[in-house]
């Protein structure tokens, strides 16, 4: 092989996009083709290596079910759900940061009343979340809503154990009330490991790398007039803090579930005393109304 | 973001790979983890971006069955196959070339007679093709076998139709005579449209790309002691020569389907005369016995 010839070939697939109607497709797949390129000259894989990748992702294609994504998975241990979060979550300032959306946010989280417990099975260790969601110049923002989802205290999420959690377990949907507060009842999640039986798992065995996840819930948290962040809150001194299989760990995104001594507050959430109770602000950055938030599908622009 | 944010994101998913006991696996992923993350931060895509390549990906992983690869024709249109072929098949000297597999070398191709007729139906034009196989020396190579596929003259493989053409439409496996010889009956291929009615034919459409290859005859030549080619022959003449789907061509596989008034050999073939005919010489590189196939499977190595 000559490299001309395959600068050649390189040139003409560009080439073939070129009457592509819309230019950021255009872009996305002249871009695509020159870097897959760039990989595969750099690594020469042999016909056998190819039809192993082929194989890979037709089964990775094939795992996924209503309830599971491998392709999410496969994008968050490459590291590239991650890259392309902190892209467009990052917007600057003390506005809480974003982090992955991970593979487990497939079903619709049951609208549930500020207080109410998303551990339905009463399986972990009852903690209480608590906070305010803020503008960044530190306006509440009432009517705020929050999609919140977790694994159980044994790591697995309600759509991984559908004979065992009910459906919709570790999940909440809350609308902060008149001064931007939020509060609800969980357990303490775990870390857990990712979904080792599809090809993923199959890809972190041949890498002996780590599975593990540090113990997190998931938050999504909108506002009218502010971008919405999709990130999670860290269980201080979980195990794999430093080793997330996912890449998702952010400093400001760690808080502590300390353990509180307080009886009024453990009868208004019927809760034992003492307990674990974790509290943190979320933090939005306002939207420029002259600038369309770029999360936003076209088809869903005013 | 900042640059450094997402080059130290980058850095620590190639240093997850470091442990990978298999240093050509440990290559292949640190190596695709830098140009896919190359790519991502180049075009920045939106999170809605995303969420729509992993749609594609899935939906194209699960396009796959026991007769279609959807994956295979991916890689064909981004000239991804084409470029491995390349890499791999071009070792040099005047051996035939190779072009690509396709994705319709699916199912086993049932052993013929030379001379035995793979249009089963009967459908197309009759013709006639013929050749020897031979070593770049010259010599030719008895019991050479030859891996036959090609599409009917209405552009579709069996396994496309499987309630019109009988299995094994189109297909034979052949071996060469005493002399490297070959020669089989067919129907003349057209030009036909991959498959649009899957993912890579959405993707052909908001590309506003030809979904078209020009006519061809699928082969893979093996004999003892030589490295094996997968290739096409092209029937020259055919429209799309120059703008073929998956980026296949080579001037070299070109080949004339002559009509050809030869009484004697029509009545060998049982067919009327005159009829078309192709022949070609089908050439092989020697394997220097000291260097392993580089298609071969670790698994199947001596």
């Amino acid at each position: 092989m000559t490299t001309e010839i395959t600068t050649d070939l390189t040139e003409a697939v560009v080439d073939s996009f070129e009457g592509t109607p819309d230019p950021r497709l255009r872009e996305l797949l002249g871009s695509l083709t020159r870097h897959l390129h760039a990989f595969v000259r750099e690594t020469e894989p042999t016909m056998a290596e190819w039809e192993r990748a082929i194989d890979f992702l037709t089964a990775t294609g094939q795992t996924c079910t209503d309830t599971r994504q491998e392709f999410v998975l496969l994008s968050d241990v490459l590291g590239v759900s991650m890259l392309v979060e902190t892209i467009n979550g990052d917007r600057g300032g003390d506005a809480t940061e974003s982090t992955v959306l991970g593979p487990f946010h497939m079903t619709e989280s049951p609208a549930r009343a500020l207080g109410a417990d998303i551990d339905l099975v009463g399986s972990g260790e009852p903690c209480v979340v608590s906070g305010r969601v803020l503008s960044r110049d530190g306006t509440p923002l009432p009517g705020a809503v929050l999609d919140v989802w977790q694994a159980n205290a044994e790591g697995y999420y309600d759509v991984q154990q559908p004979e065992v959690q009910p459906a919709g377990n570790g999940r909440g949907l809350f609308t902060a009330d008149d001064e931007g507060r939020f509060w609800f009842r969980t357990c303490v999640p775990s870390p857990y490991p990712i979904p080792t039986d599809g090809p993923v798992g199959d890809l972190l065995r041949a890498t002996a790398r780590e599975s593990y996840r540090p113990a997190h819930i998931h938050f999504i948290v909108s506002a009218e007039g502010h971008a919405p962040v999709t990130t999670h809150i860290f269980v201080a001194g979980s195990d794999h803090l430093d080793s997330d299989a996912v890449f998702a760990v952010k400093k400001s995104l760690v808080q502590d579930f300390t353990e509180t001594d307080d009886p009024v507050l453990a009868r208004e959430f019927g809760i034992p005393n003492p307990f674990r109770h974790a509290r943190f602000d979320l933090v939005l950055n306002t939207l420029d109304p002259n600038t369309l938030d770029p999360n936003t599908l076209d088809s869903e622009r005013p």
